[in-house]
């Protein structure tokens, strides 16, 4: 890809994310329960961090996978809701005090300083079932087998075996005496994000009953891709500052976390996640020009600044 | 019923329900990840809290309800053990020190005492994660309708609208200045409590796909049956030590909890008690011989002392 049409993309990529990030904060807001009667306090809570709020990486990619195949935007659309419900509470309890206890979260206060810690905890919880429930109903898809089978999943990428594994290795690893080597780091991050982000990248050929090689494509672009965007998010954490991100930076190397930025240096661990973009990029080879947008978000991953 | 018969169904009750508590302690341990390899720390944390432990009221429902439809035992045990994490994971959540901060579970130390607080935020989120995962798999049932209706229902009895809801009314009403009237106490236990209740009674119908005036009946007993239950729990607190009750006791009116024994008076709280189990067991008039183990249960649950 030359520097022009690579510039191109990111045009056409920069307008079709924010588009999806519009009618995912639309969706949200029709399918979370309104910041009313007695429990408007929860209400609210799960609403504060999920709506209006992130590059929807997640949620865009499961669009971008269901538009290869004809799925209607409103089904992928519920699925993109999902996946963020679970992404936002997977933060939510992520920045608790017991966790990494953040302050700052997408430029604004985490959810428990802005609620208070169990507002912050039920409201994680309720997002989780909440975002299975999304699944299961039948205006997802009208095939119990495709719901199931994304409800499924879901479940296996959220759950001890996928991000929630994740986590528990990144809180034993903060406290380790030995640092994590390269390929613990890698089983850990593909865990905690590149699970679900797989998951993100699959959904759309769930739903549009793709046939299973070019599901195991996008599934295996999403998993190249989560690897790529971890550790692009590493880099800004070593080199941006919290005004251009949004949130603490620099606080991985403090905290002793475990990256691969830390352990190959910067400029190694730029050539690792160029490479992993191409490996991304490959898996598409199949793929009409409608891929075109996927294309260009394994290339944007590693060219954000935020 | 005389006291000779009750006696009797008492002996029987015990029994069965302890076969049961076997049965899912069997299946809990084969569905949950063995407590190895680097996660080993959240999987031992997640079996801590789910395996071994309380009175399987939810999974025995379960079980129960699915006998009167000849459903498969295996299957059954299943949607027990799902059920069983969802409330394991609510308990770990609801001892942690931003909440009800308990030290002491089911006789022994809570799961953030016995490891820590980021390991039970984690494991809690993980046991809710695998119980819809248990529910997904084609092992639960054939047909993907089934899987996906107790997918539905149990995302519903879990989320905001009403686990988790109820959760947050309990949480406001320490911190109200005003004690909640008898109705919002009704609705919260309904919320907090009651709707898992209601839907352990329901999904053996689910499963066996039992017509929809028996669904709707069983549902309609573990109602009654959840509201009479919640009643037994708060007079236990009010009069039990902590030795019966494996549990701290006497701390709802020193935590200004919103009880209905509270609200009447442990004499009225009891007679309201009775008056629900009966309406419960009438849920069961047109069930065969097959439902006197949930007809015992119904009264079990206002004698039991621990």
């Amino acid at each position: 890809m030359t520097t022009i049409s690579a510039g191109t993309a990111v045009v056409d990529l920069n307008a079709a994310m924010a588009e999806a990030a519009r009618d995912i904060d639309a969706a949200l807001d029709d399918l979370l329960p309104r910041a009313e009667g007695d429990e408007a306090r929860l209400f609210a809570s799960m609403r504060y961090s999920v709506i209006g709020g992130g590059k929807r990486l997640r949620g865009f990619l499961v669009l971008e996978g269901a538009r290869q195949f004809n799925v209607s935007r409103h089904a992928a659309l519920r699925v993109a809701c999902a996946i963020e419900m679970i992404h936002a509470y997977s933060l939510i309890h992520d920045d608790l005090p017991a966790m990494d206890d953040d302050d700052l979260r997408r430029g604004k206060p985490t959810n428990h300083r802005a609620f208070d810690e169990a507002t912050a905890i039920i409201a994680g919880d309720a997002l989780q079932a909440h975002a299975f429930h999304v699944l299961a109903q039948e205006a997802t898809h009208p095939d119990p087998a495709v719901r199931i089978e994304l409800v499924r999943m879901m479940a296996r990428a959220a759950g001890p075996k996928g991000m929630c594994g994740g986590q528990m290795l990144d809180m034993m690893a903060e406290q380790a005496s030995e640092p994590l080597d390269e390929s613990a780091i890698g089983r850990l991050q593909l865990l905690k994000t590149g699970k679900l982000i797989e998951f993100s990248a699959e959904a759309g050929a769930v739903l549009g009953k793709a046939p299973s090689a070019q599901r195991h494509a996008l599934a295996a672009y999403g998993r190249e891709l989560g690897a790529a965007f971890q550790i692009a998010d590493d880099l800004l954490d070593a080199t941006a500052s919290a005004e251009e991100v949004g949130k603490a930076t620099a606080k991985d190397a403090g905290a002793g976390k475990a990256t691969l930025v830390g352990l190959l240096g910067i400029e190694r661990a730029r050539l690792q996640a160029e490479s992993l973009v191409a490996q991304a990029r490959h898996h598409l080879d199949g793929f009409s020009e409608r891929a075109e947008m996927l294309r260009a978000l394994a290339d944007f991953v590693i060219a954000r600044r935020n």
